[in-house]
């Protein structure tokens, strides 16, 4: 039988989700706490490779087991007892034997916070980019109207990226604000069909230099087209980024 | 002359905002970034003495100075470099030499948060107190209307408190709601003319037993006149408080 996890995780003291040599993991964390509760060696696999230091609410991870004897449901309780305080489960589910949590996944959305204000806040560093600029969120949200639809993202990928195609199909890309004291939040929700190497953090880096007028938002068009990943904003810090939800059904 | 700034700190990892012998508070931190600016031993007076883990957006901290070179609006640029990430400053303004932030405030709002929702989010764990119970909003809000007013808090304060009086004037008690993925976020917003030791964790405890039907909303009054701690809630954790604001001027 297979189950899946939604997990949720501050990635501030990890080196991203993918397991790695040198050095902790999320996905290591999680492996060691199921095995424990488990009695048995059992890997999961994830949604989502996040990087180094970005955040999730609802990454999803799958394991299989030949039995369990704890009920499906009351699992999340059980491993949120093994794990540190900056990973939790929010859920557990059976899945299909032959459901793949990547491969199968439909969309996923991100979310990218900029904490726009004079100064630094020490309550909200750890899970936004401070951005001590003045930002015009009418352009922000021009910008993000030329995002939409599916594009050749190129442009909008790290350089080195293995991915067969560039193209992609982005159904939400939306610029929220929220008032703060000494300043405010800045959101940029994305939601698309999948996502290339750094592409939402540097879609948020290219929706503050519009904002910051250092790029024309009516420009976007014509960056796309361009395929130059120089044309592009800039990659924003890991820390504002969070993987807010992987769907498994398409979108209209 | 003397300088008031204007603290945020995520208080975490500290043992509350006064100097301590044996652990690291805010206060030391900042005293000994202020002196490595000014070249010289500088104390700091804070208007609050908040506990250990307790955060703080509008602390104030008042120090004097014979001269200084650095104009005092850049004052936040460059103590900002000399602080660590979880202590910042928001603002610096010259004020009168008899000026005294703890004994001249006339009021301090603090915020409560709780995270409502079926398991912790390792996201909000730093903030708010996880709460896995279910909570009636409504029934919060009428506890809070009993609060508002000028009362005698012995029945809301810490045993062994050396405070001269338990009265004090409460100006807004709110209970403010925000949705949040898997929960919900749950805010008690105090602003008092001053809290005895531990009042606002008593309070938000007995909100939040009074939500879960614990204790009786209209049952708030005679609490009060008892004065008798054991009839109010528990003292809730430190994680959820914040110092939110600092007042100087009367209000109506």
């Amino acid at each position: 039988m297979q189950i899946m996890l939604t997990v949720a995780y501050d990635g501030t003291n990890y080196a991203g989700w993918q397991f790695q040599k040198n050095a902790l993991s999320v996905q290591e964390v999680l492996e060691d706490a199921l095995s424990r509760v488990l009695g048995k060696r059992t890997p999961v696999t994830g949604s989502s490779r996040t990087d180094a230091g970005v955040h999730a609410i609802g990454q999803r991870a799958c394991f299989t087991v030949d039995s369990i004897s704890i009920p499906v449901g009351k699992l999340p309780y059980v491993l949120n007892n093994a794990l540190p305080q900056d990973v939790k489960i929010n859920r557990a589910e059976l899945v299909d034997d032959d459901f793949h949590p990547r491969f199968m996944a439909t969309n996923k959305t991100y979310s990218y916070s900029i904490f726009s204000g004079a100064f630094p806040n020490p309550l909200l560093s750890r899970y936004t980019c401070f951005w001590p600029y003045d930002l015009d969120i009418d352009k922000m949200r021009r910008a993000a109207y030329y995002i939409v639809g599916t594009h050749d993202f190129k442009a909008f990928c790290a350089t080195g990226s293995s991915a067969k195609t560039t193209t992609r199909t982005i159904y939400r890309c939306e610029v929220m604000t929220e008032p703060y004291i000494y300043g405010g939040i800045i959101k940029a929700v994305v939601t698309g069909n999948g996502f290339l190497y750094n592409m939402v953090r540097i879609l948020a880096g290219t929706l503050v230099y519009v904002g910051q007028g250092k790029i024309d938002a009516d420009a976007i068009p014509d960056i796309l087209s361009s395929c130059d990943r120089t044309r592009a904003g800039k990659t924003m810090p890991p820390e504002g980024l969070t993987l807010i939800e992987v769907g498994f059904n398409p979108l209209p």
